[in-house]
């Protein structure tokens, strides 16, 4: 039974948040990929960005791309759960969108910063937050240096960065250690179902069940 | 990578006791075995009993068979993680043999009524505790019905003790609906995944994993 005919077999019912961060380079991205071609119900917020687009990347499925004129007066408006300003570029996350994405039924995974997940976790108590760490810092510098795009001197400040980020941990409810992504992808999984199954989500089930 | 892989790659740590209960003919005896089918780093615990083996039961796999005097000087001993007598026999859980499961590492399963799962609980706060209700009322009469030994009285009586037993899905953490056994199996599964995930279980390894 797919998670759709289970909707379906009970009235219908709004998504779940799952906003999944951790050190850049632990491989977050990966295991959301993995995740999202594992499980078609699931959908991934698309962010807005006023950088360009490169050759590769399509707008409305990498990213939704915008000007900076029009990014700044969302800001203004409340549009983004959250935003950051890197390297001059914005990215922001929709909120109407991801909030039109968990009406209509489906879960939503936000793949985002320590930071920004932090700025929606202000507003979102009821999402479902997972920290991805890496096995070890030994084997964060090898994943940093096979990006092979650092120097020693930003490789330093990134590990110390990554360093820091790791005490972040501890605000997560769930902490998933990517030692090998498939078996990352299938913890992130297991959460999603296990969080469908906690009593506090289904009280109104047990109602329906004992009138049927 | 098998969960033992996975626990040798870390520090060795103790196994996580796993509460399964609901209403009778709601299917927790098939999930369980299911689910112990799937993950063979899991235990099932294994009651004493007073009542004398079937010609199938095996001691020592489906019950440990003890005579009634031994049976009531354990309870004197507080012995039981919890027991009860039913048509003149007593059954327990014997809380070392748990204990030493768990110390050992196993997650070990607890398969048990809701008045056994409430004495655990009282002793027990860091279980997972997991009710298994059925789809309806209406298929959980059909299932008593298959089983052909109830009577119309027995039936009536039966279906409000599962009625009634259904408000007791409040004190459990998680809820998993038994419409399909593999679905549901597939449920406690990833509940047990999940729970090995969470940050209050894993604050330890990041610790670790800053010191590598």
């Amino acid at each position: 039974m797919t998670q759709k005919d289970e909707m379906d077999f009970f009235e219908k019912e709004r998504g779940i948040l799952i906003v999944i961060s951790g050190p850049s380079c632990a491989g977050k991205g990966t295991v959301c990929r993995i995740v999202r071609d594992d499980q078609p119900d699931i959908r991934m917020s698309i962010s807005e960005t006023t950088r360009g687009p490169r050759n590769y990347e399509k707008d409305g499925v990498d990213y939704f791309f915008v000007d900076k004129a029009s990014f700044e007066q969302g800001i203004q408006e409340g549009k983004y759960l959250e935003y950051a300003q890197v390297y001059g570029n914005y990215y922001g996350t929709p909120k109407e969108f991801v909030e039109n994405l968990l009406n209509s039924g489906y879960d939503v995974i936000l793949e985002i910063d320590i930071q920004g997940a932090a700025k929606v976790r202000q507003n979102n108590k009821e999402g479902i937050y997972i920290f991805i760490a890496p096995p070890s810092m030994k084997e964060l510098r090898r994943r940093i240096e096979m990006r092979g795009t650092e120097s020693e001197e930003q490789m330093a400040i990134r590990l110390q960065c990554a360093h820091d980020e790791m005490s972040n941990a501890d605000d997560y409810s769930y902490i998933v250690i990517n030692q090998d992504k498939d078996v990352a992808a299938k913890q992130v999984e297991a959460i999603i179902t296990a969080e469908k199954c906690r009593t506090e989500r289904l009280k109104n089930k047990v109602v329906e069940i004992l009138g049927r």
